[in-house]
């Protein structure tokens, strides 16, 4: 690709350009730009400045600098398939897309890490290690689609967290670009709990607002010998939630735990991968049990014996690998298969007690009864992650505004009963007022005194995953009175 | 006990004394100070100002908030067992020491999860709901007396970390007053995973420096089903180096991973508690899988397969809970042990990948051999994670200092072969300098600045846990100009 110079009126688009190589790695006119105004947060868009494909560690840092200097806003973005809002261009940012660096830098089998650039897409990993034995464990249901940068980032989950962790578990070191464009590495040897404050665990799932992940050094796993999944049909949430509990009681730790109720069902069995749910039980859940062979079988044994004491309607085993996989497209598809019973959704995902489950999903019911709107829910139950799923319909006056209600209720509930206001899909401008449910005052100052230590101009994805009133257009004024002086 | 008043020349003295109760909980007389001039790490020592024993949160935050406003230096002690100097008053700090706060305040079985207050020792957490099938997983040796506030402030690792995670994976809220005595609750529902930065994961393991811990959420876990214990007895270390890569490679993950080496088994053989490993071999390992019983059998025919492809000279698993009890009496004694064949013992503390063994434990011998000190080695292998034990004789004139030097050669092994300077006992002051083996100036001054935030007056543990050369010094004297202006 030969280097075309960009000539826009605006000569930072031109700088810019410049860093990155031309024409050919830039976009910067509006027609161009409305692919970016959102993420997959669809309700608020906002068009960025313009949006630069660094190649290298070395642009993005240039990048960086400059937009420092210029006191220019910007943000990272990877696949755009968060569903927070993160990557949503609020102060007209310059968007820096890592979609170009997207090698897979090294696979060290022996010390069990591997290190991508923050482009490379989370399922890639593990098919180009599967072969020789090895798999990347955090597997959010986008993870055919999303980057390994993004989930660093969003700190994201999956359905097999359960047992193996959320990503920040998996994370053993990072190259960050800091906001002033310097260039830090932390754990560079891949050596998990190094010496000193835990900057690794503080940038992982910090929502692109203390740095810009350009190298990523992750664990990986061994497959496990074997792997067992049973699907199991209750008449009555309560029961279904009381065998879940039962599984855990038992010691038992599954690979993955999975509940949808009645109109998730719906949802699923109307979309691209339906499997034959039966559409007037309440709940069904997925289990997933893996490690070697010789402990398998016992172990479905007693979920087997848990889900009868529990009046389950039907129970079956997956009888080979297709059928594993058609039940696993059924339920990684669940949120997009809402499509074909609703106009539109809005996911939410707060996390309970799993013991208040039946209390939750009642209040739920009873949101959706107040606001006119189904929800549907689709739960991690294992490690109580809750994903209700509000259906509403854009074109109706009013009832988006009256399905952000209904999901901000949704989390109400959960901060209600001893939970949180997410568990793998990050605040960014979806849960800012949210967060309020579950910190104070001096608790979100603690925190944002620490992103004034690593962004202290704050240009890096400002107005996101904390509560500030007016803070953003605060922070625009600021930024253009600095620009001017 | 009734509350008498202290009447100090020092007004200080008796401000505090009035804060925590009056005579009974405060020492400041020299002859009573002494039992606080070091910790575990018994290289250093300097006198603290005084000792206050709070009984409670708001006791705590009062002293903390009148050394801020007095600009006296201060510090927290749990039970003083951290290895590397962190309870040391280097600055003639007021130590506050948690060991009146020793409660548990609540198990919550259901949703697995315990709350103690920071002076509760370790193993009594597992003593108190093993009857109802639950434990405690971290487990570092000094379990027995150690604080899990201790171990909060050091993440604090055991034998059992291999399969279980460090203190940082089983800590789900705390109650900290941060330096200027103001009482911030993070994670206060025992949710992990919460919104916002990774606060909890930040102040674990920071040694002190952030804050004072007086809460603590922690996870517990469900006794495993079964537990099978092998020994196995190599005549090269590099035979058992490659049995442990080989365990590990079988995609089995014991639940504890043990390895002494020759002058490590001549220790704990001439200690309290021989279990008659021969004196002849090179190499211990101490193997333990845990889970449900299915399968623990299987995975102990291939832990004892690999053993025999390496060359094993014997092996054998424990007939029953006392055999067992005795092997890991044995291990977990280790560090003391070498009070029965050196008069004293430097430990130390660096990780490596555990593929770089043999060529480590070499490197060692030659250390050894230069400075004419033994160097015994205890390893938990799986993990990686090396405990080098220079023996010494502290009344030989120089010897000391010879000891510090060869651990600090040791550790530079470490971080030369891709490792870090500790796995689990900390920096404190003793492993300071050895910080810029792994990071440079900018990282040092990232995490500096992170302090800084939390701790700007540096009145809390100052002159630990980074590299500051006459920092100590220099903070003293601010201190006292600050003092008296």
């Amino acid at each position: 690709m030969a280097f075309k110079k960009v000539k826009s009126s605006d000569r930072h688009i031109n700088q810019l350009a410049r860093i990155v190589g031309g024409s050919s790695s830039i976009l910067y006119r509006k027609e161009d730009l409305l692919a970016y105004d959102c993420d997959g947060f669809t309700i608020h868009k906002a068009l960025p400045k313009a949006v630069v494909f660094p190649k290298n560690t070395i642009e993005v840092s240039e990048v960086v600098r400059y937009c420092h200097e210029h006191n220019l806003p910007f943000l990272a973005r990877g696949a755009g398939t968060g569903l927070s809002g993160g990557a949503i261009p609020l102060n007209e940012e310059v968007i820096i897309s890592m979609v170009r660096m997207k090698r897979l830098l090294s696979v060290d089998l022996e010390n069990r890490r591997a290190v991508v650039e923050p482009g490379f897409v989370n399922l890639k990993l593990t098919n180009s290690i599967s072969d020789r034995g090895y798999y990347y464990a955090p597997d959010p249901s986008s993870q055919y689609c999303c980057t390994i940068g993004g989930n660093v980032a969003e700190n994201a989950g999956g359905a097999h967290c359960l047992k193996y962790g959320v990503t920040t578990n998996h994370i053993l070191g990072l190259e960050v670009v800091m906001p002033n464009g310097e260039v830090i590495e932390i754990g560079k040897n891949g050596i998990p709990d190094e010496p000193g404050y835990d900057l690794l665990g503080l940038i992982t799932g910090s929502e692109g607002t203390l740095g810009i992940v350009t190298k990523i050094t992750v664990r990986i796993l061994k497959n496990p010998e074997a792997k067992q999944t049973v699907l199991a049909y209750f008449n009555h949430v309560s029961d279904g939630s009381q065998a879940v509990s039962d599984i855990v009681s038992a010691g038992i730790v599954p690979a993955a735990l999975e509940m949808m109720d009645k109109v998730a069902i719906e949802g699923v069995e109307a979309a691209a991968y339906p499997v034959g749910h039966p559409k007037d039980i309440e709940a069904v859940l997925l289990i997933e049990v893996d490690g070697i062979s010789a402990g398998i079988d016992e172990q479905i044994r007693q979920i087997l014996d848990v889900c009868r004491n529990r009046n389950v309607k039907e129970v079956k085993v997956a009888r080979d690998e297709a059928e594993r996989g058609r039940w696993w497209a059924n339920r990684k598809t669940g949120f997009g298969a809402m499509g074909a019973i609703s106009p539109d959704y809005l996911v939410q995902d707060g996390v309970i007690p799993r013991s208040k489950l039946p209390e939750v999903l009642s209040r739920i019911n009873q949101i959706s009864n107040e606001s006119g709107l189904r929800i549907a829910n689709i739960f991690h139950a294992g490690d109580g992650n809750l994903h209700p799923l509000v259906l509403f319909d854009a074109r109706k006056p009013g009832e988006t505004q009256k399905a952000l209600e209904a999901g901000s209720a949704c989390l109400k509930v959960c901060a209600d009963v001893g939970g949180t206001i997410t568990g793998e899909h990050g605040v960014g401008i979806e849960k800012k007022e949210e967060m309020r449910f579950v910190f104070s005052d001096e608790e979100i100052k603690a925190q944002t005194d620490i992103r004034e230590v690593f962004n202290p101009k704050n240009l890096l994805n400002a107005g996101k995953l904390f509560p500030a009133p007016g803070r953003c257009a605060e922070v625009k004024k600021e930024i253009k009175a600095a620009a001017s002086s």
